[in-house]
């Protein structure tokens, strides 16, 4: 495939019911996404439970995700970490495996200054020697990616490629998308407004459990029909607002597993499960959408 | 007219050369975006040097917007104030004046908790009788207006109509568009994306020098056609950057002398002027634009 | 007298019933102050209702308080203003009015850069030519003032002399001090640590309350008594607590109303007034200090 | 021993030249400090480059201090980590090699409610069954653990003995203090002020280069010399000057390996090592102190 664009699921990590990774039921989540059409993954990210992973996992993560994927769709590895040795390791490992993409947080715990951030991308650009990603998560990191740093990282880091912008800060997309940049926006809930400033797509957890509502704004937005892709914004939003109620996480596993038909188990701590009541209550709404299926 | 909705700038306050008001160029600046045909002004607002000017001041704008505009837009007043007293006053004052509408930052300087944000709203609707929109400033006045606080004032507020959103948390616009008010976005960068999820337009301080920019933006959306509507967009956008280099007071107060032919001032200190020959350059990037008559 | 420091209460602004300055209570209050042995003032301050005031209440105000004080302790009255210019009119009056000193927030509502801000008080220091204080308030003006800016004050501002510290990155107050500044801390919860580390004293609220809790803390801290100054701040501390609890604004005019025997009334819209059962609880804490008097 | 106080260095991860944990530098430090009176460690925390550790690193540590430590002071290590897990998991080590008390940030990265917090240190202090202190690092985390939090961990989590805090927020200290917490205070520069409002003694990084600096504060405040105490304050407070120049962890090594006579190696990347020529600088700011043996 040529280059990144569309619905591209942050994929969950599914766990077995002692807490390690379930390698069937991600593999199964991935599979069901291709069928939705989806254009790639985002994986081991946010959604992904990225840094409560351990380099183990992410690496065998990286190696399903490449096998599962086959080439069909763009699979974007997250290799970020708290080390730039760790950075480096995985993402020499995720393009060894077969990945199309890295992505990576700034450092984070320990802030360093602006130098600090380009030389961690750069030593993780050069170990993947692959299409890199910034992945601008403030919430997360305590660092919202000024337009200027970016622009530092377009500059010196030569396999600079796009972003998942997940800051508040919506306008500085504008500024992204004037650097040439690939850039996804990171809330689902944003993907029309964002498409019309130039974004090429959207990278959101919300999407695994649901690629056929963020599928639709895709497919309508390629046909020109505004109104259409209205619609569907609102629907996708609806969904959203569904997983927002009880833990996010929890949510998305709880009807990931409905889906599938395999459970994928809860997040790891210290991150929030959702009780079995909760779960009920996010299971019936989502039916309520009327998906095929469900 | 009916409902709030497109292309409302918000506009200047232009000075003579010793500081106090300049009534003819204010009349002729709302005169040569009439004639641009906008839908209406944010009078005495975040551009329009709000809390720099006096009662007396806010007062004679708010009887000459009346005047000159004359029903043929739609004049929404800002009475905002440090004291709800004072804000009741201007309130009132704006009502019998003849504004459409008024509007208000929350109180500043002081923060009180969201009881005292909704009194004080409370008191400005009740004074004016008019439809009221609040105007979400955070970086002037340190509070961003939540979507529960919102719900509150439409709740508690009766004449709560709609808002001005100027906050950096674009997402917001959503909900408050879901709760049934006329939501214009504050940034005129920002004025396709806000309409994509139900923005009815934009206030901001760049349209009142350039309005054919935005109404391009405007009645390309209408007419449906999403390309032009971006392309328009751009064009605009690069307006704003220009008016962003120096400091945005003296630089629109710059292009809207050049435009109605009339000298309009420094902004008031503390608010910094543009220097001669930042004001030069300023004029030579609009020129480059090729507006027609410029 | 010579330098400043010590107790120095920020007085509050009573009213009368039908909400204009009570003059014989601030009067009252001030004598009350100057008999309890305090070294100053800080007038229509933060606790004074600053910027809630009108120009002609604070032109008053530094009449009758540079009346009432009559050279016995140092009056520092507040001047900051939205405008530069009302800034300049208010210190220009001040002095003449014959306070020891002014003092001012930086401009707030529009957010200057740093130029702003040394420009503006270049010309608030020059209309008074009376010593300067810094009122660094950053929970009312959005800026703290970081010690770079203070270093600027200090070297391109003449009349700059001290500051009143109340932000809560209380490790800059040494960067303050270093400078040769007069600091006051601006939390009376922290005159002892701020003495420590080179202080002149403190300015807040409370302390025109219940003074003689306060210069218990200076008495003991001069005489050299380490135990006896934390015993003094700790009961300092419980009035804090006490106005902390239903609204500072109106909790401090109930209490200064009993000491003075004179009714202060509400503070201005939209900050809080006490309710009647609140104000009971807060006397009857104070009562519970055993005040000599209360 | 009993209670924990004094000074307390927040030691440093000393590194071989291929970047592993250099064992014999990290018990030359300790036993340098030892010799200085110190009366305890924070180990692994902040200063020891925490995050950036593995977990077989932290276990090593954990062991080699307490051996080194052999009960002569008070060893508390920290625990914190991305996972409940293995954070549960570094706790009972820590416990079973004979550190005297542990410590641990709050989760970071995915910040939970408050809910998740208390869960969180529920777990590390059951797995530890050892006094625990809070370690509150908003500058790291991302959350400045409130008054009302830290009751919750109080009263919820038996083991909760103290914390360290290192907020910007000085004022919070003096709740944490009236809940009977063990509270350190996280700048060695406010030391001084900190005892005062009643913390026990200072946890930080330039401690473990020059105690002797710190100890001449805490010896002189247990002799009631304030005037001799503020002396020693400013002493030290320079040298926190001089490591803040050029990046503080490759500061702080430098001053070490110069102090123990062993090279103590570049902090780990993405953290910035101190170039050659700002180590001169350092070194002979340093030497200016006239410390005995420097």
């Amino acid at each position: 495939m040529g280059q990144f664009q569309g619905v591209v699921p942050a994929i969950i990590s599914p766990k077995n019911e002692d807490g390690t990774l379930n390698e069937d039921a991600f593999r199964a989540t991935m599979e069901f996404n291709i069928q939705a059409g989806v254009h790639g993954f985002w994986v081991a990210g946010g959604t992904g439970e990225s840094v409560l992973l351990d380099d183990e996992e992410n690496q065998r993560i990286a190696e399903i995700s490449a096998d599962q994927n086959a080439g069909r769709t763009q699979v974007i590895m997250h290799v970020g970490a708290n080390t730039t040795a760790r950075a480096e390791k995985l993402a020499a490992h995720a393009a060894q495996a077969g990945v199309e993409a890295v992505c990576a947080v700034p450092p984070f715990f320990y802030q360093g200054d602006d130098d600090g951030v380009v030389e961690y991308y750069r030593a993780v650009g050069a170990a993947a020697d692959r299409p890199l990603f910034i992945y601008n998560l403030p919430g997360c990191t305590g660092l919202d990616v000024s337009p200027a740093l970016m622009q530092r990282l377009v500059d010196e880091v030569p396999q600079t490629t796009g972003l998942k912008h997940s800051s508040p800060v919506f306008a500085n997309l504008i500024e992204f998308v004037g650097m040439g940049l690939d850039a996804f926006i990171g809330s689902g809930k944003l993907m029309l407004p964002a498409m019309t400033v130039g974004a090429v797509g959207s990278v959101d957890g919300p999407l695994c459990a649901v690629p056929e509502l963020w599928m639709a704004i895709w497919n309508a937005y390629q046909a020109g029909d505004l109104a259409a892709v209205q619609t569907a914004q609102e629907r996708a939003n609806a969904f959203h607002r569904t997983v927002a109620q009880f833990g996010y996480f929890g949510s998305i596993l709880a009807v990931v597993s409905q889906r599938i038909g395999m459970e994928c188990g809860d997040p790891r701590r210290p991150l929030r499960p959702v009780r079995p009541e909760e779960r009920e209550t996010v299971l019936a709404q989502v039916e309520d959408l009327g998906l095929e299926g469900f």
